[in-house]
């Protein structure tokens, strides 16, 4: 299938999207069980960034971004560009000009598994980016990859249409037909984190708040006064 | 001795603390005869922090970070948490919710040879830790560690009770029966320094004020005025 | 020729340096035929900074940063030093104190494929510093190595005079004859690149602005209405 | 999904398989088009290896196989069971009596995005299996993640069923629904370079063989007699 | 203490180094409570090598193997060199003239936190080499570092005459006070093992032979019959 | 310069190329002064091969080997082909067909600093290849790069007509223009080695043969008896 444009895609609703920005990617991540976590090579190119949307998937092939231009064109307000690489690449495949078009076209944000260039201008364009690298190496336009096709970025399965959660934490992606029950789940975790935050804060500890100490003496965890030394 | 937590440990005077926080990372590192320095790939979760206290050692397993909690329960105002790992890994075993809890208990900084979540809110709370990666991969509780035995943490054998300093430079450790010969030399050091610093800045040479040019020339370092092309 | 110190260089003319510094590492790699750049493991101490200038080149050995002592002493107002490695190594060969010496003999940055110590002041002087690594740890004075011979410097050959770019991007490699050649076709690329910034930023395509369209077509590109799924 | 076992699968025909795995994962890899190999830190743990089978997915959490022994369950002769893990991690969750069980079900070898142990007796068992790493470390058995659901392995997507190949070259994988399709490529691509071989064993160039002489030029190649030094 | 070498070291009793070299890296490290495994990174130059002995410790410095040769001299047979170096590094400090040497001093095998050279030689001689690569790069003679006192070696603590197993496995480390002890336990491990070895291969499960079942169904692992596409 | 190939090269004597290539790797290495050695991760494809040649130097990028396929045609009896990339690429550029090309126009081996496919029946042909990875990723044939200009390979500079020396320790890169001097140097050192190793094979220390122990108490080295615990 390279060689390939879906023009259109679903889209998760736009308040679920919202919901599950403002949770977080860590909330996010362990709301829908631990899964769906890029790996933590991806980092924003500035730090505070933070971003939903729906994924427009591409995939490109190593110093080649080609695809990405290609994927402007379908791109709605509210996305996420999410841009897979066929190998492992940090050449700069994304820079200011393409950050200028897709924030034109209301691209909420990039995920790269490749390089981006002109990092000082995009940090002031304050356009949100997360990448595998920084890079000034150029890329050319010679290999057709594919656009709105599911892809592997960065150790996840990405879909169309997915929601893309990113913050400084890294990249997590909620696939869309889950997205209003992870957001749910996130929203209950919240909760329980503000109370468990608040005794914590207190000085509580999370031996008792989360009543561990019956099970770590099930496993055999023994207390010696000390110092040993 | 897996499964085992010491109590009470002896720590370093908190006199010697404070001047090897105020030193630094490389004074102290040199001071102490270029040993003790963790592997570069521990990074502050935010730029300029800087602390130092007595560890309080923990051994977790990868994707485990139960023992995290239970060292809470032993920390003393001061102390910082330094958390090892029997193999590499990069999951965030450590988060908002955990900072907040050893910050309560009186903690001053965390060394994490894992990941790091909640970069955003740690970074707004202040609380200095330093990591391997910064992720939002969730942790189990599940297998026994250790707290405060001795680990070996990024490179280096880490005993409880030995002095932690950290900063912008990465983390260093200081036995903690040389406390104080280390502090005293890294201040000698400083004041040789200052008085070199001021040297270097008006111009003068490395090579005249350590006095290189004989041995270099002994090595048979030869000058050819060029330029050669 | 270890052991050997080369006195004087040629230099590209001033204007030119000028020129190159304020176009940047991108537009410069991109206006050479995407040559020149260094390895994107090279990253700013700080970020923003930005630094064009000469190489003066040191060939140094893993530990050892004897030789950056040698180079401070034929160092020229408006130098790059460029320092080398025999192998791959982190080690922290340049500090604080040599920040202080090179910048007193003018030098208006530094690039090391080692590590950088003393982040923190080196920030604070906003002195411009491009490294591999941040690390504390010392290093000796024992091994002669070259200054002012040609090195591999992070994967790119670099000769005493050729020019340096530097900034948020990385850092860029401009031979010393051809600095002047690329210097103009970085301020036509930068002209080209202005127009289309303007086109992109107003939502025109880049298929449409670069004419990719039937190049697209005649790989066998094809548009699927979707959604598939 | 999480804690979920699969029992049944649907599987590509035994002479499909027999075919991809005669072609290799060159040949296979190129046939369906350039996608599905995995990435290639993923490397056998004996040179020599050769095979292919239908993919039981397993997801394990990072030190703990515990999903590997509740596979063995579900596997049929003839199967290749495939690992992921939730996080990037080399301890030894495989080794020899994990060998002995899978391969006294009549799985023909392992793909494992862990570490393996035993290098040794699963040399001599010639047992196949390939890994990202070979390591001791032990694994737990405390999470539970999936067996026959969709996973991503080194960089794959791998769903139940699909077809794995894997010889020195490293590990590819062909959707199950592709692989007559794709077994059939191969064996046309496999024709085609035999002759190509015999007329580049004569000396013939590639050059004329692939037509490219025109290609080149008209990207504006040019040729210089040279010698230039 | 650098600067420092210690001529005569505690060693464990022969018959239990044996023991332990017969039951290998795997089973040793098991039994004394999965740790003392050096990361996997150290693997042996040439495959089917296996030892075990008594460690002299030696710290080198990057690119510099001075100290090696000030170990040989405190060698006894049956000893196993452990190499750990201060700061990562490649360079080959070993190669077939010291493996002469230490080979006529009774060693039995070397341990190298660094890089080993002329590989060749080494494997024909076949002298047991783990090195945490593969490099030609010749090292100097000019810091001194220290032999006999305890290092970090590949992530694991090491004091001399502790008892070195190293196999095609990697490498582990047996502190000598707990040397009988987990010669004992492996021997136990070992018998255990044999047993579900033959059951395992006769085709019985592990979920059976371990008695998983119920566990599983208590963390709520559900199946399906399947398939699900 | 990209877009160029020069037909003709000058060669170093056949005589002196013969001796290198029995030196081997570690001793040119040391005989030209520890230069020119390529990063450790290139190692040969299979263990065993052994060759010395004449440059010819390629620079393709990543994913593209179209310009190997033009280097095949000014390949002379007894080069060596040596592929640079210009950024870091593991795609699989060579593979059985380019190997049985270019050994049909008499090429004894080949470097890249790219991935390597078919590992099995290059192994299988006996011909020599180093790489930095074994990976059946495809490539394309899109972008011009260079033949025989001067490129930077796995870290070291490579003008065409240099001496590749490779073997089981890595590669070495010779100038041309020094060749006859480092074969003669290099043979020197063999003779000088073949003496210390039948010392070092009698149990004559190193700290004699090369008379290091009064640099070692001139540095401070000091003995203790022991054992210390």
């Amino acid at each position: 299938m390279s060689g390939t444009v879906v023009r259109n895609i679903h889209r998760a609703e736009t308040a679920t999207i919202a919901t599950l920005e403002r949770l977080g990617v860590a909330t996010v991540h362990e709301a829908q069980g631990r899964s769906g976590l890029m790996q933590p090579y991806m980092r924003p190119v500035w730090r505070g960034a933070s971003v939903a949307g729906s994924a427009v998937t591409v995939l490109c092939h190593p110093g080649d971004n080609w695809m990405i231009h290609v994927a402007c064109e379908v791109l709605k307000p509210g996305d996420v560009l999410v841009v897979a690489c066929s190998s492992e690449n940090t050449d700069g495949g994304f820079g200011e000009l393409l950050a200028t078009s897709v924030k034109a076209r209301g691209a909420r944000g990039v995920i790269l598994d490749l390089g981006c260039r002109d990092a000082a201008p995009i940090t002031e364009m304050k356009f949100p980016v997360w990448s595998r690298a920084i890079s000034a190496k150029g890329t050319v336009k010679a290999s057709l990859g594919s656009v709105n096709l599911p892809v592997v970025c960065a150790g996840v399965s990405v879909k169309p249409g997915d929601v893309v959660v990113a913050d400084d934490d890294g990249v997590v992606i909620v696939p869309r037909l889950d997205a209003a029950k992870v957001a749910k789940a996130g929203e209950e975790r919240e909760k329980k984190e503000a109370v468990n935050r608040a005794r914590l804060a207190k000085g509580e500890l999370g031996l008792d708040i989360y009543d561990m100490r019956k099970n770590l003496a099930d496993k055999g965890l023994r207390y010696i006064d000390g110092p040993l030394d």
